[in-house]
């Protein structure tokens, strides 16, 4: 065999930084013209490797006709990529044709329905997480992985797996509670009340939530209303040493990492796997250093677990998980009917939940008594209080306004938050079409009302309910209001409430639907 | 409810065509600062609609903070986006998001293991070529297809819906001849010489093929070494009504285009199921007006098919498929176990087709007896020739000159390729580590080692074949000679040889294995 004579072309390029933001994609630019380009047989959208400095990162290549982009010199690197690889301007790169992340054999194998080991989990995570996969890698894994299911231990490996892919926290405590809710019911904003209720009794729960994804408002995006919730991991320690507790955003603890990437990918495809769900649930808590967790699985026709029976299989699997993990899990199934409260939308959410704690005369009743139960459940993880006992002793705090004063402790250890924000000044209501009673409110409906009128990213867009099931009503009368702060949006939300109706039914009381459970 | 206010922003925006190509993804560029960005909350790779005169495409937004890329009041399109929407620069566009395409509902019924109809096929096909589903849709799509597998009416469904996607070929004549290999074994360039010797007997055969996807050369590739492979519909239909056949490339003429979409998402994946690939030959055969369509299938530990049982679950599903198409189908299982004729990637293949036709007494004869009895095969299908009897007839016409004569004239009426392309100049020997007898081929790895050379793009790369199975050898002894043009290239296959070895096994007589079938 002949020795492989020196390469004529030269592998090194200047890096550029091309200001265009593709947000979790890297993109890298290469002038068509780039002797490099020829020479190596790059194509458009192919994957290529970028290092520098003994950094690299995998890239997906763009080519470039225009110099002012990227001249045949450089190489260019979308603002995400360029921050990455952390190198300057002008410094030299070398690009490689990337090759496809190992992990994706065992992809192809999960697509043929076989079972992965610990080891091909952990490398799958480990390979999206270090921004090997593409979208379309990621969408075959999540669809193979949701579709032939994945087995309970599979699920456990997958957690683990995930939770290694960030930082542990460690609140070198022997009781460390949160709660979680699967979601899927507007309004549901019962963390902000128990969190308050549990850290008054002298619980730890430093609580770090997500801003919503495909809903109107999650609780980091409404506890923002009253508080600084980007914390930095020091102010977030600080403020739990203090209060025992906090409601922190979660994205910049770097927990579970990899579940960020793939909710990136689940949520414009729409998909939605249990097993997905649970893996990326437990990672996060047990990446926050959670010891006692209570799971909360509203039931309803328009919730995102429709059937009891679903929701059986779905606790048994937390369970399952949960206890190897070690962590002290506990689900509870609850009403998932109709949105929790009467506001939805950051704003009109803090309302309630100010509301509540204030015990106003209009606090809404049922984000009130649901709090309680939650927070009752999670206060009897404390040894010290008997089975049964935690509901009454919630009540007493929230009553007696120690809950609220925790609250504003917490408010003001985070930061509290100045600007008065009103609810959207755009506003039009939905009427009732007859008389009757209010026999179903859907709640997947509302949420997209509500989204479509800015909500979250106009804080006081969103939907104020002023009918709930079982009510009754006169035909005219307002069955809900709609706030937007852009006429855009007003008009998006208009439309949409045009083609798909108002998303209650109207009916005879007989026909209100039982709740699922008693709570 | 009261009428929605006019919208306070500027909807439409000035089109820019930004120079960057992002091949089959659409890409719209908008500035940070573009009053629309803002209003609309649109967010970084989100999916919008662009629409100008009537137009409208879908497209991945980038944000861009560079004037020179697109200004606020400008919004850019990736050359191809742009292409598509087939307006001038400074035309007036609205940007909307885009709603994820309808039938991605259907999409996720198959990935929760539900069967779909045939309009449903429609839909998704249909929308996957008016470019509205994203690569990580399309994955979605095909590995829920490909994981459940569908059953054997939905591949006639898929199959049906796929060809609706283009135009169809009507040749006036009630018997049109193709044939198809299913790929995996490189040289195998058995349709160069069955198309000149079936059109020299007189039946039509107007053969469209693929360019290279993933191996070192398809026969579209090979056939450019000698004619103009790039036949407009015009063009095309003269010379197969002048000469009877064609040995052209498949691209221009629109059949069945959603699968090149569909490849372009498989290909990097590395996924290939068998429902996808019987729909998409069968497909792309039906728009090309065919009616008699005789199927290779190769078996071999090394090839697609690795066992006779697959093999026969693939045939019967190609039967079933095209017996309901109306399609006259044979399929034959073939040697798969190693590359057949001398040469890998498209120069090194044109030389041992024209070898077999001039009868020349180099030329490999394992090509010219798997041509033959293709064409034997193919023969056939005309009702005067009696069965049995097609193989002596092929044999006739091959060694009587008269396929070579056939080949000239396909050649001239395409446009005689008048360059002389050599074999690459760069080469080097890979050697036999002990004595014995060539007992495995890997199809595989020789056919990476092509690509790594350089083949398709660089014409004379590629690698030339020594020995064959069953082939006796001495230490030392070459066994193949990798032939690159480019020193990058040269490098990068002996770096692949290096790494992975030979790709051939050399051991005791005994050991060569059996063809699964005799051919």
């Amino acid at each position: 065999m002949k020795v492989p004579p020196k390469r004529n072309v030269a592998t090194t390029l200047k890096l550029r930084r091309v200001a265009i933001d593709t947000y979790r994609e890297n993109v890298a630019y290469l002038h068509r013209d780039c002797p490099i380009y020829r020479a190596e047989g790059f194509q458009a959208l192919s994957k290529v490797e970028v290092s520098a400095n003994g950094r690299r990162i995998v890239a997906v290549l763009n080519v470039v006709d225009d110099h002012n982009i990227v001249n045949p010199e450089g190489l260019g690197l979308s603002e995400q990529a360029f921050a990455q690889l952390r190198c300057n301007a002008n410094d030299l790169v070398t690009i490689y044709h990337a090759e496809p992340p190992r992990s994706m054999d065992s992809v192809r194998r999960k697509i043929g329905g076989e079972r992965l080991s610990p080891t091909e989990f952990q490398a799958i995570t480990q390979d999206i997480v270090g921004n090997r996969y593409s979208k379309m890698e990621m969408a075959a894994f999540l669809v193979a992985a949701g579709q032939t299911g994945l087995d309970r231990d599979e699920v456990l490996y997958l957690t683990r797996a995930m939770t290694e892919t960030g930082r542990r926290l460690d609140w070198h405590e022997p009781l460390v509670a949160d709660k979680h809710c699967i979601g899927g019911i507007p309004g549901n904003r019962t963390s902000m009340l128990v969190v308050p209720i549990v850290a008054a009794h002298g619980m730890l729960i430093p609580k770090t939530s997500s801003r919503a994804i495909t809903s109107p408002a999650g609780t980091a995006d409404t506890m923002e209303i009253l508080a600084d919730v980007n914390l930095q991991p020091d102010a977030m320690h600080r403020v739990v040493r203090q209060q025992r507790g906090c409601l922190a955003w979660g994205g910049t603890a770097n927990l579970a990492p990899v579940d960020d990437v793939l909710i990136s990918v689940e949520r414009p495809l729409g998909i939605d796997s249990q097993s997905q769900m649970v893996a990326s649930i437990l990672a996060k808590k047990l990446a926050a250093g959670s010891t006692h967790l209570l799971i909360d699985i509203p039931v309803g026709p328009t919730a995102k677990v429709r059937h009891m029976r679903a929701a059986l299989q779905l606790r048994k699997l937390f369970e399952f998980v949960g206890d190897r993990l070690g962590l002290h899990l506990e689900v509870v199934i609850t009403d998932g009917r109709q949105p929790v409260g009467r506001g939805i939308g950051p704003v009109l959410e803090a309302r309630d939940v100010m509301q509540v704690l204030e015990n106003h005369p209009e606090a809404p009743a049922d984000l009130r008594q649901k709090a309680l139960r939650l927070a009752g459940r999670v206060l009897e993880f404390d040894p010290d209080v008997r089975g049964g006992q935690g509901f009454a002793i919630a009540r007493d705090i929230l009553d007696s306004g120690r809950a609220l004063a925790k609250m504003n402790a917490l408010i003001d250890a985070q930061g509290r938050q100045h600007n008065q924000y009103p609810p959207g000044q755009l506003n039009y209501d939905i009427r009732a079409d007859r008389d009757g009673v209010v026999t179903g409110v859907d709640n997947f409906l509302l949420a997209r009302v509500a989204r479509m009128a800015g909500a979250p990213m106009d804080k006081g867009a969103g939907v104020e309910l002023l009918k709930k099931l079982a009510d009754p009503v006169g035909k005219d009368e307002p069955l809900y209001r709609v706030h937007a702060e852009f006429p855009a949006d007003f008009e998006f939300a208009a439309r949409l409430n045009a083609e798909r109706g108002s998303g209650y039914s109207i009916g005879d009381s007989e026909h209100v639907p039982q709740p699922y459970v008693e709570l």
